[in-house]
Order: structure tokens, then C-alpha cells, then sequence
């Protein structure tokens, strides 16, 4: 019988070439493999929830691997023993057996990103690797105005790269649920909450957004960047350091283990 | 007639030697220097209120330099072309011609100092290098009491180290008006204020607060550390990165300039 666990784990991604293992690059992905497979003595795969980016941050990614015994020490053991032999900037959240049909990637129900802007002059020497610091002068109002352009289910094309495999989504349609602006010390944070985000959507969406807040393209635009498909046409990604993963959800069956005593 | 200017400064203190200049190190006030040097195109020397240690990070340090003319361009652009210069985690906040009386160390009537403690297992990624995180459990009402014990107008001989250039304070009297245990996410600050700290006083009272209220020493010690007027016997100085300069204030008419038009 397998034995399948879900990893939760917060991590400032300044110093890494992002979540997922690179030939040549220090990888969050390929550190916590490397912490697992020592104190596993086995070679352990995992598997995250989202691929981030070289420079994203994340308060709770979520990854999972599987074992074909029971874990040989106490979950509790292995979070310890996990936190002490990666760096500083990752830290295990938590270890907890789940149902050998979750999937961290596939059986995700909806994802939270916020992206955080600093808007004031200077930046804080203590949110320098975690906001952006947009150079031109951002109307909250015209900000928000755009935001409710992006929320619905639409085809995200033209906010989508293809990613570094080629391998873009046949399928472009998702669903954000909820984009809010919320105002905070320095600036704002962009709440996306959807049921899934192609590969560098929020950052090309956040991109989007600022060239309409700064008056740079009219709000008229966004509908007509949806409408032509064309990731040429869209703004720049905003840059990494401002956007973490906040939260994954899952269907409440696949979070227990079938082997819990009852 | 001497100009005098007043920087308001934050910084992270971790890739730094501290604040004051060191013969082979780089040091914050050693870097504004510079950018202020090259700027005015003279050799300019800055006073600060305190020297922070390596490590020590600061949301408001004030400093002082004085010139013989008017400064050559406007306050506005000196603060832009400074935080040009200066790397990202060193900001000046702002630029303000003073009284020629004003000084940023000796004019100064109160200053606040928070010490930061993560109290939870894991530290978080975002706060590694600015909280202390204790290994030892840390009793709060405990800490409560024993913080108490430190504020009123007291010789903090026991409490404070002597200075690097072995010139310590004859007069080790100082005033705590107020040193409050604040909860914060992930655990507590301690918030000093006080008509002026000794050198490295404010770690050595939270390593000896750490101490009590994780039951290391005793409640009555604290006492008795005060009379013996011995560092020796106060604790190990609580680690640098937990501490931030928050405020310092000076006498209302030593903050106009005299050149001011009415």
C-alpha cells in the first residue's frame, strides 16, 4: 500500500532559480528533496502545487511524495529533522499523511496569490525583496477599475507565457473568483483567488494592470487584449520579488489518510 | 554662518558592520558618507544618534553634517540623489536644514528601541533576520514581571558593556520611562523607551529578561543584579538582528532652521 504526504512550506524565493529542479541552479524543490532523501535514505521525488518562479516568495506552497512503507519516524520528527538541515529562507510548515489519491498539483481546488506593491517614495529597506516599487505615479482608483476587468471565467491567453518546457495549456480558460486591491502599509496588495493560474498569469495580469493605473494603455484595452489571444500584446510581467503563493485548497476527502485510526 | 541638515535614515543592518566607521569594514554611516561626499563635492563627515551594532537594523536613525554654505540644491533633490547612490538596504527618509545647535546624539531627549521575538516554531522565512527566536520556552506573564523590574531611573552599570574604544560612561545612570511586552504575529516585542541607552544595553536587558522568563534565573536576581553593578553577572546580550532604533526626539526649537522664511 502507498503512503502519500502533504509537505506545507513557506519560503523567500530571493536567493533560488524558483520551485522546480534546473540542471544547473540551487532549486527550493531540489533542497527539500535532497533534506528528504537523507533522512529517508531512499532517492525521494516531489511534486509542488505550482512551479513559482526564480524570486517568488511563498507563505504555504504545498508538495507531496510518496513512500511505499509507512514513514520509519513520527511526522512530527521528520518536520524537525527537515528544518534542520535546509537553509533558513525554507522552512516545513507541516507533515501530514493524506489520501494516496492527492495529488498537490492536479487535485487543487483554488490557489490564492497576492501580489504587493509599494507605492510610496523610498522604498523600505525591509520590503525591498518583497514589494515591487513601480516608478510611475499609480491611480488606485483607475487600479481597481481594472482589477474587476480580469475576475470571471475567461480565456487567459494573452496574459499566459508558454512555459520553459514549451508545453502551454491547450486550454486557457480559468476562473478568478476574486481580484481585490487592499490597502496596506506603503501601498496595496492584489488578491487573486482562482481556480488555477497559467504559467506567469498573475505577474503578466499585474504587468497589465499598472500600465492602465499609470495611465500608460486606457481601460479599454484589457477586454481587447482578452478578445485578440496574443501574449504580444499584453505588458510586461511585473517583476518576482512582489508576489507569493498564500494558500492552496483541496477537496476535504483527500486530506485525510486512509490508514488514521478511527 | 554654518548650515546644519538632519538625515532621517532606515536601514537593514545585516550586510553591515554597524553603523559608525570601522578601518576595514564596510559601516552605514561610511556609505552615506561617501554618497553625501560625492554629491557636495567635499569631504563630509555625518554624526549619528547611536551607533548601532553589526546587525542592528533601524527604521528612523537621525544623523547630522554641517556645511559652511547653504546646501547647493534643493532638500528634495539631495534625498533623490542620495538614495541614487546608496544600495536598497539603506534609505534616507528624509533631509531637514536644522538649528547649527542641533545635534543628532547629545540634542537628543528620548529614544525608542523595539526588540523583536519569534516565539513560534518555525521562524519564518520573511522575519529569519529580523527576530531573535529563542530555542528555551519563554513564560509571557513571567517576562511581563521581569520587564517591569527594569523602567524608572536606575545605574545600568550591571547592563551595559563598555564601548569598543574602552570609553565607557562614567555615569551609567539612564531612565526607562516605559518597556512594554507588545504581541505581535509570531510573538512579542519589547518596546524601550528611554532618555538614553549605555552601549549594548538593550540586548544585555533582554538576554537577562530571556533568562528569567524561560526560568533560567529567578525573578529576585534581577534585584541583585542592579546593586552588584557588575556586567559580568547579567546575561549573554540577546542577538542582534532582533533590535530596531525606532525613534529619537529632540527639542522642538532645535528642529527649525534659523534661515527659515517666516
Amino acid at each position: 500500500m502507498l503512503h502519500r504526504y502533504k509537505l506545507l512550506i513557506s519560503y523567500d524565493g530571493t536567493h533560488y532559480a524558483g520551485w522546480q529542479n534546473q540542471p544547473h541552479d540551487v532549486t527550493i524543490q531540489s533542497l527539500i528533496e535532497n533534506a528528504l532523501s537523507s533522512i529517508l535514505k531512499e532517492k525521494i521525488h516531489i511534486f509542488g502545487a505550482g512551479r513559482t518562479d526564480s524570486g517568488v516568495h511563498a507563505l504555504a506552497q504545498v508538495a507531496h511524495f510518496t513512500l511505499a512503507q509507512p514513514l520509519p519516524l513520527k511526522e512530527q520528527r521528520l518536520f524537525a529533522a527537515l528544518n534542520g538541515l535546509l537553509p533558513h529562507d525554507i522552512r516545513i510548515l507541516d507533515v501530514k499523511e493524506v489520501s494516496p489519491l492527492f495529488h498537490a498539483q492536479k487535485s487543487a481546488t483554488r490557489k490564492i496569490y497576492h501580489y504587493h506593491l509599494w507605492l510610496q517614495r523610498p522604498i523600505s529597506p525591509f520590503y525591498r525583496l518583497y514589494r515591487h516599487y513601480p516608478y510611475e505615479k499609480i491611480n488606485l482608483e483607475i487600479l481597481k477599475q481594472a482589477a474587476a476587468c480580469f475576475t470571471g471565467t475567461k480565456d487567459f491567453t494573452t496574459f499566459a507565457n508558454s512555459s520553459q518546457e514549451g508545453s502551454a495549456s491547450k486550454n486557457a480558460v480559468r476562473t478568478i473568483f476574486r481580484l481585490d486591491v487592499v490597502e496596506q502599509e506603503g501601498g496595496v496588495r492584489l488578491e487573486f483567488e482562482g481556480n488555477g493560474f497559467l504559467y506567469k498569469m498573475v505577474r503578466n495580469i499585474v504587468g497589465t494592470l499598472l500600465d492602465v493605473a499609470s495611465g500608460k494603455r486606457s481601460l479599454d484595452e484589457i477586454e481587447r487584449l482578452f478578445l485578440a489571444k496574443d501574449r504580444r500584446l499584453a505588458s510586461m510581467a511585473a517583476p518576482a520579488r512582489g508576489l507569493f503563493l498564500v494558500n492552496v485548497d483541496y477537496p476535504e476527502n483527500l486530506l485525510n489518510s486512509p490508514y488514521a485510526k478511527k
